[in-house]
């Protein structure tokens, strides 16, 4: 699939999978196109743990919190981690949120391009007192400093996957200064 | 260009840009992949001020700060505007870095499959007591309480556009536990 198409047919897909696996290949596939995402100064802060055995997925799809039916009936779920306190990389900064976000984007597109759908679950899992949150991380062994920051259900869309309304060009974007209009927009 | 070749030729690029002008249509194209990135409760918070106004382009490359030929030589330029201090959309919580930080990456394959190069240009702006990021909000006519937080430089590379060494597979990704190898691995 072409790279502008991959993106404009990436939505976040809540729906129901068909009772199809997602081969170990793809999903090998799918993690590399995460790790080759850019990080702040190089420093590949975003881990990966790849889940595709049948027990983790039930326990994690019967949490108490899940509120939808792609993590419900997902056939894999791929969780990014971060550190739970990013220290700086380079003058004071951290990148661990940029990173861990572009290596997601990257993976959702891999994902649309491989002909499999998926919504990217952050909130959920940021969420004041999340104790599922830290169940997840007990069941994938994340170690201690660590934390399961998104996690990203796998699986052949069962419905057409659709967009949510989005604002057009010209409210959210302009040429040369910010809400110009006419001729400099 | 296929999606896991962009996301395979995706490097960060901070050498000269051959003198081609980066076509009109072409930028609207690489904003829009930044418009369809997903955002957090598709609040869409991040706003694009793409410059390729020559006096623009050129007060912002001779800054003291910038420190590579890609945003001196920049034919173009993608400023990614978020709020200075993100309120919470959901549950307490602020999607913007995440959000911005998608539609970036979206925005670099985008650039990547039309056949140019470009480098997520971020700390530099984010350091503490950055003149300059003051200087190019001025420049932009950003709102008070906005700010860039991003810029891509945009232009046909004149080198070779190759990437850093990376971590292999094993050491960042593994199956259904963190850090497992063998036969969980």
């Amino acid at each position: 699939m072409e790279v502008l198409d991959a993106i404009d047919r990436r939505h976040s897909y809540r729906g129901p999978y068909l009772d199809q696996p997602v081969p170990h290949e793809d999903l090998v596939q799918i993690v590399e196109a995460g790790l080759k995402a850019p990080s702040g100064c190089n420093a590949q802060t975003t881990r990966f743990v790849i889940i595709d055995d049948g027990d983790l997925l039930r326990q994690i799809g019967e949490l108490p919190s899940i509120n939808n039916t792609a993590m419900r009936q997902a056939k894999a779920m791929i969780a990014c981690v971060i550190d739970r306190e990013p220290g700086p990389v380079s003058a004071g900064l951290s990148f661990q949120i940029e990173d861990c976000s572009a290596a997601v984007e990257n993976m959702l597109l891999a994902i649309t391009g491989l002909g499999y759908a998926s919504v990217w679950m952050d909130g959920w899992l940021r969420a004041t007192g999340s104790e599922d949150r830290e169940v997840i991380n007990r069941l994938l062994e994340v170690p201690e400093e660590k934390t399961v920051r998104v996690i990203l259900p796998v699986g052949v869309p069962k419905r057409e996957v659709r967009g949510p309304k989005k604002k057009p060009f010209h409210e959210r974007a302009w040429f040369n200064c910010y809400g110009c209009t006419g001729a400099g927009g």
